[in-house]
């Protein structure tokens, strides 16, 4: 078995954002038997990954990018070219350039996708005439930027929420001990899903014209493409589409 | 990072199965954190492995077991020390039992369990009463009888559905190029679903007091842990938990 070309999951970032991905990546690639899927590995080992937002607010908590190189690393060994991360978080600079630079050095050759690049790029193809794109997104994702820049990039403006109702109505969703998604995510509890649904028209308010679910959260809890017409754009499944276009671009499904 | 506990998943046999064994894991396990989630990896490269009815039926047709072995050689590489395989009909001792004996020869230590053995086990923890246990499956499944034989062992008794039933309306399920659920799994054929139902039935009528969904395919179409107060006993889950209890029973979820 020479597999050389896999598609490769960074996992346990949560659990759950790393199966949804691996099952997108099922959904979005044309396939009628088992024969037909693509290669995909998955390494789920979350003990090993501090939280990325703990150490995003204060450099001197325990580091993640070290276990997610070793990770990334053990996939190019089982057959993979191309990754994935799905956790926004973790595509803050100064997590993620410096994967990439230590991925650099050591030589490897697997080819780490950018989940927020791709979401951005996404939006060509789900809101074709959104302009202003709300974020819903961890507190970290927020203040450092990453959709605004991302988006900014290709011509799209980011319309996030007041930053009264990000620390108290958003990030409770991701990260309430009790009822946020980290805690419980299958099924996820009603208080998450009344909250997003709550902030999609909160970002409505403040100009949106379609909204990016960008942390790997919070499909579990909104799943819908639509909400009262406002199209919901989610980057677990615009990295799925991105990874089979980089690596087996004939096997993806059409929209 | 020296991860040497982890789960080890043989995906791919079909797709859907393994992200669904991932899942299933992640269920089972007690944990309010990402990091208190326990390690697993999934290896998923259905394109290396020949559909596993063919070749009991056939085996002129091309041998699936080389390339199980080495996935699992790399899920061992990857940090597993347990793995399962979530297909039933590779269960079979003509493929099963020669993986077990190639691996031993390689010297590998990863523990392969066996799902149809950790089902059967599991009907005392799921349907205490039942005695006779109805088993919808592939024919391939069926025919070698390997829950007639783990059942058996446990003290428990099988019960097929009627051989024409089985050909013309239970394996469809599984195999039909257009509505079956290896070829539409998310979401599965409303047909796949209402065959199943009246599968259930078809076995209560045959005197099983609890039914074994005994294909990894067969619960994404029927989720529901009972139809009509019969107990639905899902090979999958079983597996998910056996795995948990074979590398960290301290950590598997209370029933």
């Amino acid at each position: 078995m020479t597999e050389q070309n896999a598609i490769g999951v960074v996992g346990g970032l949560g659990p759950y954002a790393g199966s949804d991905l691996v099952t997108k990546i099922f959904d979005e690639t044309r396939a009628t038997s088992d024969q037909e899927h693509l290669p995909v590995a998955l390494i789920s080992f979350p003990a090993h990954v501090p939280d990325r937002s703990a150490y995003i607010a204060d450099q001197s908590a325990p580091n993640p990018v070290l276990p997610l190189v070793e990770i990334l690393r053990r996939l190019e060994q089982a057959g993979c070219s191309v990754a994935g991360m799905p956790c926004n978080t973790a595509h803050s600079p100064i997590i993620f350039e410096d994967i990439l630079e230590r991925l650099g050095r050591l030589g490897g050759s697997i080819h780490l996708l950018n989940m927020i690049e791709a979401t951005a790029a996404s939006v060509a193809e789900y809101a074709p005439d959104a302009k202003r794109i709300g974020i819903i997104a961890t507190t970290a994702t927020i203040e450092c930027g990453l959709y605004a820049d991302a988006l900014g990039a290709v011509g799209l403006g980011a319309v996030n929420p007041d930053s009264n109702y990000q620390d108290d109505i958003v990030n409770p969703v991701i990260f309430d001990s009790e009822w946020g998604l980290k805690a419980m995510s299958n099924p996820p509890s009603a208080e998450a899903r009344r909250r997003l649904l709550d902030a999609v028209e909160h970002l409505r308010d403040r100009g949106a014209d379609a909204v990016i679910l960008g942390c790997t959260e919070l499909p579990l809890a909104v799943p819908e493409n639509r909400i009262r017409d406002m199209p919901i754009i989610d980057s677990t499944r615009s990295l799925a589409r991105a990874l089979i276009r980089a690596s087996h671009p004939e096997r993806l499904r059409r929209r």
